[in-house]
């Protein structure tokens, strides 16, 4: 009864801070018929402005960061970030009714960092009085970063193959620019990458005559997309310039703010595609109660190896495993709004911050605490 | 002779300070012909930005007030602002050659409060030693935002019945998209409410047959406009959510800032219209030396009657008649400008700022404070 | 060698700076064929931000300085502004194969003033304890700004002239809204004037009757631009009203956060256009080594006949070298990207960034230093 009075507590915390509450005002507005928008080029504007945010302090970090020490645990994190997305493409999105793009989406989300989350996670490590690695935290773009592109790549093979089937089975069905996916185009999308350019890339990859999907055009054509593009350029221009001073002043201290503004966005499309979920919203409840506890023992397990094999910490094994239980309320949504346009919002957000966010702090961290007490004698 | 030289420093000061500085420049850059411009989706946004931050902020002071205790003062703040717009409705908008749209937007302007007459007000009760509630300024909101919202919904009626007029008189005349108002519409107009708007609910109500406008569809669209729907949803933000992190890092900042380019756009469309007030200037010119002194002698009868019955402190009788007294330069402006973008700026800015506030900062504070030394003992 | 290694790590050093960083990122970026842009009017919008902090920054500093004491020094400083552009415009324009578009718009990014390079001079000065006039550092507006504006009204006449010659040549050529000048037009540009704008004036100017160019329009229409106008606005803000609240909260702050972006976009245009300079850039290097060292050396010159007219301090004619050796890298590209649009950034940014500076501030600083102790027994 304490877990669920802790969840409940935590849940109703969660609605009244500002990402989730920019998010339900969205969908307020939108349901009240009001005719406030946000111009498409601010919106563009402010999607590329996250993106940039999110590459350059992943990137600041991974300069500042001892590569070669944390070596192990860093190859480890993206391997998690990759494996979560595999599991939700090969899970959620495989479950009667759901949308394979909207299913891989929410593995994107799962698979990236909340950066609240890690902060909870080692609050509570330094009140158990565990030691841990510095640079433990650094680890979060290691997973991160790879969780997203995964995502998107996935869903561009996704939509090239959905396209390709469809061409082979109406081969006067694809005239140019009528063609839009299997989801309704996103209102507003910062590009609609997947479904037109892994068109795109399929062609070239040999067209209907090529009964399989070329990989690494789609994985070039999404690199290219706007909002990987965006991420790429951030994570370079931070390892390899000095942007610190650019950064503390400008793209960091407007992030929240910004992000706030595409929460209301995303609200307003949110309430407009809710109806989508319906009938599956069942299955995401499983998946985000399941998929945060089921992560972060993946990266437990990965944590105690490096224990083993390099004497990882006890305290960076909870780390990892914390990093890996959690899903992103920051870096996520912006990415796979533009990334993957044609997610449904409403599923990869809700699942996250309704679920999977609670789940990983009220249950995640003490579990993970407990079990490196108990195995790796940390404390 | 003293009123005179305060009265004109003050006034000298006021052109000085960057809100009227940017209109001026505004002005002077569009009467020497340049082609700079701010782009229409930029111009927008910054809109949105002011009206969700004048909403957060009046919000965040409903939530943290007390409002049991202030029951009385905040319903007769309401009370005043309504009662503003509806005496400029019956007063200036019916003088010869005034259009009633100015005068509205001009009454509703005069009927929100300036925060820093507001706060010349306390400096000026603390000088004195008066005492006052501690949440007396939190008052400011229950009279800002519903003064706001009836000029604008005022204004929706009006252009509601002009277009029905003009439709009885010409039915030929009412052609899909053709119609603009009596007035010219505003270049770079925020949205196009009033009118359109206000024609589409007028058919609604029963079209040319019936010959009196239903009220409430013209509320509820004034409601679902961009400009009040923006204003309300901050306002839903700042009472239900804790949107505290993000208002102050991020609106609250950028408010001023973004204000000035405001002022400019304001200022170059004024010097567009300027010749519309020509003939009528001193109509303004009157109503703005009156209004002020009237508005804050209703507040302080209506301070009195709270002192009377609830024991509300002669000092918060004389905040409340100071914000009535004071007239917006700050939520009025992009409010108005939003939500009645035909009203012409010259008219209603010019006659707060060049003689509303400084008669109520010259005139109308020290007037009321004398009066509530007198009358409730307070001091 | 201790001169080539301080050169190259200041070379180095350059590279990792933000503005530097995204400038490369930008071309990067376009190199891989990323399908990332910057929506237009956001691109406008940040260019307006930037001209006007340049002016505010500009006009408050011309506010605050006492004009009668520096009155020879800052008109020495116009005077150098003009020069440096007029020599750019004999001699790198007139070099084989350079376009005379690009020359201007180097000329005048090396007779505006870089803020960095001028905050190293007083460094330096300061720990050879040389003394200099408190308002020494204000001069840099009295350079920057005329430097900027010849340097849009020269590129102006010289589009004018073009024009016209074209014209006389092929009368039928100049159709209505068809011509665009010698280089292409850039992409996305701010705004045509100098092309667009010079051909009205040309041709009210008496058209192809009249074999002579008249100056007036074409200036009074580059200070119509949208560039010019935005800078001369906040240089008059500056001067004439007290916008430092919101200079200080908004458009400081937001200043080099928005030249990162401006550069990011600059960097894209950049790579498109780098071909063109392939066959002159050894013009560009030798400008860019050359033009500090020589435009220096005027300003000491002038500083040494203020010295000995009105006592003008060594020091004061260090800075005032020093500042006529400096090329801007904040407040020029902005302006000559929204004033010169045809201009080729990668010519006027990359002389200006990876030889110009280097040499003002390895060469340069010692070189005048040396100078005023030697003759003006500074120190």
């Amino acid at each position: 009864m304490d877990f669920l009075a802790d969840f409940l507590t935590r849940f109703v915390d969660k609605l009244q801070s500002p990402t989730l509450g920019f998010l339900i005002g969205g969908m307020v507005i939108a349901a009240l018929n009001s005719r406030l928008a946000i111009p498409d080029a601010v919106y563009k504007f402010i999607v590329f402005m996250l993106l940039l945010k999110v590459g350059l302090s992943g990137g600041i970090a991974i300069r500042n960061a001892n590569l070669a020490e944390m070596l192990l645990p860093a190859v480890f994190a993206a391997v998690i970030g990759i494996l979560v997305v595999f599991i939700a493409r090969n899970t959620l999105a495989r479950l009667p009714g759901v949308k394979p793009l909207d299913a891989i989406a929410t593995g994107g989300l799962f698979g990236a960092v909340s950066g609240s989350t890690l902060a909870a996670g080692i609050t509570m490590l330094e009140s158990e009085g565990m030691q841990y690695e510095a640079w433990a935290g650094a680890l979060y773009p290691f997973m991160d970063i790879p969780a997203l592109v995964t995502a998107i790549v996935l869903a561009s093979i996704y939509a090239g193959k959905q396209k390709r089937d469809k061409y082979l089975k109406n081969e006067d069905y694809l005239r140019k620019g009528e063609y839009s996916g299997m989801q309704p185009v996103a209102a507003g999308g910062y590009s609609s990458e997947p479904g037109g350019i892994a068109g795109g890339s399929a062609s070239q990859s040999g067209g209907p005559a090529n009964n399989r999907v070329k990989i690494w055009p789609i994985v070039k054509d999404s690199l290219q997309g706007s909002a990987l593009s965006a991420l790429i350029l951030g994570l370079a221009l931070g390892i390899f310039t000095r942007p610190e001073s650019v950064y503390e002043s400008f793209y960091n201290p407007l992030f929240r703010g910004l992000l706030s503004i595409l929460m209301l966005v995303m609200g307003m499309e949110a309430w407009a595609r809710i109806g989508e979920l319906r009938k599956v919203a069942q299955w995401y409840a499983v998946y985000a109660f399941v998929a945060p506890l089921l992560h972060g023992l993946i990266g437990f397990g990965l944590g105690y190896i490096a224990h083993i094999a390099t004497g990882f910490s006890p305290g960076g094994g909870v780390i990892l495993a914390v990093i890996a239980a959690s899903s992103s309320d920051i870096s996520g949504p912006p990415t796979l709004r533009g990334g993957i346009p044609k997610a449904n919002p409403s599923a990869y957000i809700g699942a996250s911050t309704a679920v999977g966010t609670p789940v990983a702090l009220a249950v995640g961290i003490p579990l993970y605490i407990g079990l490196a007490q108990a195995l790796m004698g940390g404390g």
